[in-house]
């Protein structure tokens, strides 16, 4: 049943989401569905967070676990980011590979062949920084890059109770200071933490005090002559309190004597509810504050069986756009049947259309009885929470405001 | 920030879950997570829904969207299946590129970049069978493929009230038929169906009753003479209710005259719960049959911090393994912290503990007090529903017993 002289790396040109040609229109010359990021508001947030961040006298380091997407950690680093933040060492050495020389991996590095990949990539030139929060870790990395011959840059990471990883308190940061400095191939650098596990109460109180705490914490492990680096690192945020950890960093003895780095992900698409919301608050918290970020993410799919009234099956599904917290939220219908030959099609607005249920390949949308919708229309899917929209593709298409493809962006997950 | 030299292919070599040398061993030469089939649960599932199919006098075409791994898709014809089924364009000219020359498309064919992808695997041999439920996508295929010079195999798609796709009763079917009739380059071959849409009431009855009108529908029509094919196809069957449809398909009339297709695709590697319970029923409902289907599908990661009493975090997230409908299962913790350098690592079964919540690269574990436990030791994972842990990985790793990688499975999501 299979040929043996089937091609094996054929795959290349049979992936989803890729055009049939290099310049084509994404109504008419691609396989959908498809994710697009569109070129202007991509270009509008990537300025508009390093001149947050430049306003708070923060270095940006953008979490790239969000897009995992090399073409995008260029155009990051292009406006003026610090490095790049990741969660894992295959994460790193991909970057790595792709160009990025300066990396935050904000988990513990486990594992040896983790370890063996970032002592490669360490050798030939990256500037890596992980963090540790367990005496354990703290041997085992000691032990690991002493054989190496090689230093590695940690950062005591600061948990809170109930939350993730990290100290949950200052014994435990002594602790690691003390267990740090037995280990001559790690040199402690900083403090890290992550404010996006603080939930319930008053929330803004929270992450304020907890961005207080950090800065504490660096400034008496400085104090104390434990840190080996000039200007030790603070860094913390995602991408929802990432205002109010910047107010906490932005410091005049900060902006001198440390590194302070913010490190939101989600920024850089932005997304059309979950941190739409999360905008909104940054900018009641801030009415002074000059523009916002603009969602530049959509999934665009068919239409593929009308077989109730009121109900549309489309042809896109958990494989192909994230579904959480909210189910994929409907934006545009292309009403391409009436135009089969790649006219220039008008969209209508369906926000006000409701997804219902979403499986593995289909999309359930409760539709107006007497929408003027047919099978093979495209429409335009938002999400809310990019990070699970990037991961199900291995290319994303950058297009225009006419759907015209510019440019292939290859992930690396 | 970059260098402008960076290679641009190099993903090959750092993407996750690739062991560090070609013939490594899981815990020691892989850079964790990765996603392991185990080979002899694998292939016990392949011969034995096989003698499944056969027993019934069935066809099997697997749906090969569960693990679109085309190694996996090999084994399947290899084993005797008769085709792969698939849910899209881009899946079957994926499948086709690596080998697959019978592919049954389990959806209506929408958009003319998906026409163009499947006409030209048809024109390089591939046999091909899409379903069609609606006026619009018989009209829209018939000009499409004319134009082309090209003959479509067609299915009817019979669906249910308040389900998903296909034709709600009998009337919709015939006015699908004589819209078929109508399009000189489409030939209407058989009937399709999905059983997994049926919830509520007495499901069994329901599920057979299904079944039966799928059978008296290709009757119906065979018997009207609008079947274009000598053996025509009547096809249904998820990984749910694969044994009572493959009852209500097992008369001799239509081992004769028809080609009965099941198409469960979870099978291959089963599960540890959803399906898992699922067998079980098909055990009840047939207590003399013989053996059962094995779970071979397993994620491993590790314990990335210890941060309080009875709480582990894992190196492992969405990113890497499903979480619907059940959060990943703990099955057995490796101590590894005990064995750096490679000997053999004994295993407990920790399925009493209890994964409490996921994050996109966090997986939160409820550990008993006084656990035996370190950061850097090994999880194996199970999963409820394997569909959505394939489409986490570029590449999956087959091992054997000692967890020695046999085989890199490509995937082609």
């Amino acid at each position: 049943m299979h040929s043996t002289n089937a091609p094996e790396n054929s795959t290349a040109t049979v992936e989803k989401g890729i055009p049939l040609t290099r310049s084509g229109n994404l109504l008419t010359d691609v396989p959908l569905p498809a994710a697009v990021i569109f070129e202007a508001p991509l270009a509008h947030n990537l300025a508009w967070m390093q001149r947050f961040a430049d306003g708070h006298g923060a270095k940006l380091a953008p979490h790239g676990k969000t897009t995992m997407t090399p073409a995008l950690f260029r155009r990051q680093i292009e406006a003026g980011a610090w490095g790049i933040t990741l969660a894992t060492a295959v994460q790193t050495v991909a970057a790595h590979a792709h160009g990025i020389d300066r990396v935050l991996m904000v988990n513990q590095l486990v594992g040896r062949p983790n370890m063996a990949l970032v002592a490669d990539a360490i050798k030939t030139g990256l500037e890596y920084y992980c963090v540790v929060d367990g005496v354990d870790n703290v041997r085992d990395l000691g032990a690991f890059f002493a054989e190496r011959g090689l230093t590695l840059n940690v950062m005591i990471e600061l948990g809170i109770d109930g939350g993730r990883c990290g100290c949950r308190n200052a014994e435990q940061v002594e602790t690691l200071v003390t267990a740090i400095a037995a280990q001559p191939s790690l040199a402690l650098v900083g403090i890290e933490g992550y404010e996006g596990m603080i939930a319930g109460g008053d929330e803004v109180a929270s992450v304020r005090a907890y961005g207080e705490r950090l800065v504490e914490t660096v400034r008496t492990l400085r104090a104390s002559g434990v840190l080996e680096r000039e200007a030790p690192i603070v860094t913390a945020s995602g991408s929802k309190w990432f205002d109010l950890i910047a107010e906490a960093f932005d410091k005049a003895e900060l902006r001198e004597h440390y590194t302070p780095v913010l490190r939101p992900g989600c920024y850089v698409v932005h997304d059309h509810k979950l941190y739409a919301g999360a905008m909104d608050a940054v900018k009641a918290r801030d009415p002074k504050l000059e523009g916002e970020l603009q969602p530049a993410l959509e999934v665009f799919a068919h239409v593929q069986s009308l077989p109730e009234p009121g109900l549309a099956i489309i042809a896109l599904g958990k494989r192909d756009i994230g579904h959480e917290p909210d189910l994929p939220l409907p934006l545009r219908l292309y009403s391409l049947h009436e135009s089969l030959h790649g006219e220039s099609v008008a969209s209508s607005d369906i926000s006000a259309w409701r997804t219902t249920n979403i499986m593995d390949q289909h999309v359930f949308l409760e539709i107006p009885e007497h929408a003027e919708i047919a099978v093979g229309d495209v429409i335009a899917f938002g999400t809310s929470h990019p990070c699970l929209t990037f991961d199900k593709w291995r290319r994303m298409l950058l297009v225009d405001k006419q759907l015209a493809v510019v440019e292939v962006l290859e992930t690396c997950f």
